[in-house]
């Protein structure tokens, strides 16, 4: 039987991650979190005819003066009178522009004292002024639903007087990690046992992808222990990631117990290296990743698949990684019969060089990597030139 | 006198914008943080010959066999005796290959009973095995000082059982907001007034950008409260922000109190458009940017040079955002007498769309861009399809 594809084991994990419920948050708490529902602003912004620049505000019909300077209005202040002909008022940045002015000039273009000024350049109809709601009418959409909140986007709701707004929840996240062979990060580890790394790198990248990890412990390789763990897993998440347990010889105990609680398997097995044995099922709206043991391929299938569908979960609408072409930077060994993501080190608008790492256990040659190069299955040896997909992350490449 | 060039003040400031301390940090909480000495290896990696694969343990030599099956090991176990010729071990993903045997046949190359395995394919010596020390050495470097805790980094982290690291401290920052005319979020504007977007940006660029924000408040335009702000704030920080108050009329209290504090200007003003009123200083090591009050050009200018300040402080050794050049997928105007940060939307491997925004105050037009393209000054139009610069905010690739 053929392995299911990439792009099919990608759809049919999308088409169940569907966003959760919206739930209000604090502003203050609201970074990165997708918007679920439009704001509106309250007022027009500008909500006044705003000086650009600090200077004179003026009548562009007076041309360049003298004018008579018969008042000064600083930001968070106002001119309350009408300015007329011949005459001009000192304002700031930021401070509303005077009734009978329609430009500001900038001090560096004026000579003045306390009694008068003369523009050394003429001024246009609306030079240095921003008018009331130029940039966005009261009742108009500030930030709308599905929107994730950048930085700029959090500064557009402050303005607006957001405090509190409607997001879409984060993901709750549960990991337990199988294996006898494992050992906790501050346990000596036996002669045949290793630490858990597993759980150091899918948390990281769980956590970064939106997720709140709720949940992460290691379960000894017994039925009744793993089951007890995914029924109490399955009672507080949306998402119940398993390592190891997944590939030939041992996936029986976990399977069981997953049936057993009510996930129905959706794949087991994708056609990619490193990866293969990914399993994923699904119990209603809960999501269940089953990634490898070897820390290589769970790093690789979690970047790929689980990382994805934790932002759908958040709401993101664009939830994958972004991909570019970058030429090869030296030849490499032609593929196998899987798909292969392999670790590279990219330079965005220079090349990107593939590693040579001793395959699905080299942690450490995958470290060194700050993207994965997408090639396709049975390719021959690529030349130094070739044009080969990257997939960015893009925290990586601040190295 | 000529503007300072953008590429002057970046070198003036990172000049001053040395990695700070180390501090002793838990593994689990040093995502993202930059390790200040490097990490050894606490025992080979592999700890001992590990099965790649579930199948058998094999000498290569045997050829396929049929060869009798003396026992299983599963991954955490050990077989503790010698593999004799025609013998082979059962075997699961992670545990030691026996003492005796060379390789290990998956499952799917064999047919077995509990008695006997032939493969179907002969395996090479070494094949589907991780030898000992392969990846590391007891001893070498896990993770060189310098390095950015990448998911990957703490996973081989945690795989020598570093439970505490020392990393760079992350800076301590202080953001205080000038201008009468600004109310806090949660208050209704006067009609002078705004709410004070300009920390909502700056903040959440501080905070992406690694920084601890300890002290968030607005100053009234008044020298003994400004003056005595600053001074609490320096009390506290490695780096001082301040928004507003350092346009050409009003920067003069700020520019005294700073002063009277002890801060040593660097430059004031940029060759740069938006955002030319920037302010620069510092006290000793600690670091003080004045942010223009204009909400884009106070966002431009912290990506261009208060984000790389942060990230150098908290130890990146490349603390600029990556640079990618992307054809224009339509014209766009030319350039006035400064080099420009234009809004725009990025998307990799296909193009950049510039944003006609309303200007330095236009921050909905500002908000709707996931990326600023770098345009040099006095330039003609540029036509579509001409290669633009473009600095790349990946957190808002995500969309």
């Amino acid at each position: 039987m053929a392995l299911l594809s990439i792009d099919e084991a990608t759809a049919r994990i999308q088409a169940l991650a569907v966003p959760l419920e919206p739930e209000t948050s604090a502003l203050s708490h609201a970074a990165g979190r997708v918007l679920a529902a439009d704001v509106a602003c309250d007022r027009d912004q500008p909500p006044f005819d705003r000086a650009m620049m600090d200077g004179f505000a003026v009548s562009s019909a007076d041309g360049v003066g003298p004018l008579r300077v018969v008042g000064i209005v600083p930001a968070g202040g106002a001119y309350d009178a009408v300015v007329a002909g011949g005459e001009a008022v000192r304002i700031m940045t930021g401070a509303p522009v005077p009734a009978g002015t329609d430009a500001v000039q900038m001090f560096e273009n004026t000579t003045w004292d306390d009694d008068h000024v003369t523009l050394t350049a003429p001024v246009r109809p609306g030079e240095n002024v921003a008018r009331r709601g130029s940039e966005l009418r009261e009742g108009a959409v500030a930030v709308p639903s599905g929107a994730r909140l950048t930085s700029a986007r959090l500064g557009l709701l402050w303005s607006v007087g957001a405090a509190t707004v409607q997001v879409v929840r984060a993901p709750r996240l549960a990991i337990l990690s199988t294996g006898d062979e494992l050992v906790e990060l501050a346990d000596r580890p036996g002669p045949s046992q290793i630490r858990d790394s597993n759980r150091g790198v899918s948390g990281d990248l769980c956590r970064r992808a939106g997720a709140e990890v709720v949940l992460e412990r290691r379960v000894a390789d017994d039925p009744s222990a793993t089951r007890s763990a995914i029924a109490d897993a399955l009672d507080q998440v949306d998402v119940l990631v398993l390592t190891g347990g997944v590939s030939a010889g041992d996936f029986d105990v976990v399977g069981q117990c997953l049936r057993a609680e009510g996930v129905e398997v959706v794949f087991h097995k994708v056609d990619i290296r490193p990866g293969k044995p990914l399993w994923f099922g699904h119990r209603g709206a809960q999501l269940v990743f089953g990634l490898p043991g070897n820390p290589v391929s769970s790093a690789v299938v979690a970047r790929v698949f689980l990382v994805p569908a934790l932002r759908r979960l958040a709401g993101a609408q664009r939830p994958h990684d972004p991909r570019v072409l970058l030429p090869l930077r030296a030849p490499f060994r032609g593929t196998g019969d899987r798909p292969t993501y392999q670790p590279a080190i990219a330079e965005l608008g220079v090349g990107v060089t593939l590693l040579r790492t001793g395959g699905s256990g080299d942690l450490p040659g995958f470290a060194s990597a700050n993207a994965l190069a997408i090639l396709p299955a049975r390719h021959p040896d690529f030349d130094a030139g070739s044009d080969i997909e990257v997939m960015i992350d893009a925290e990586a490449l601040l190295g």
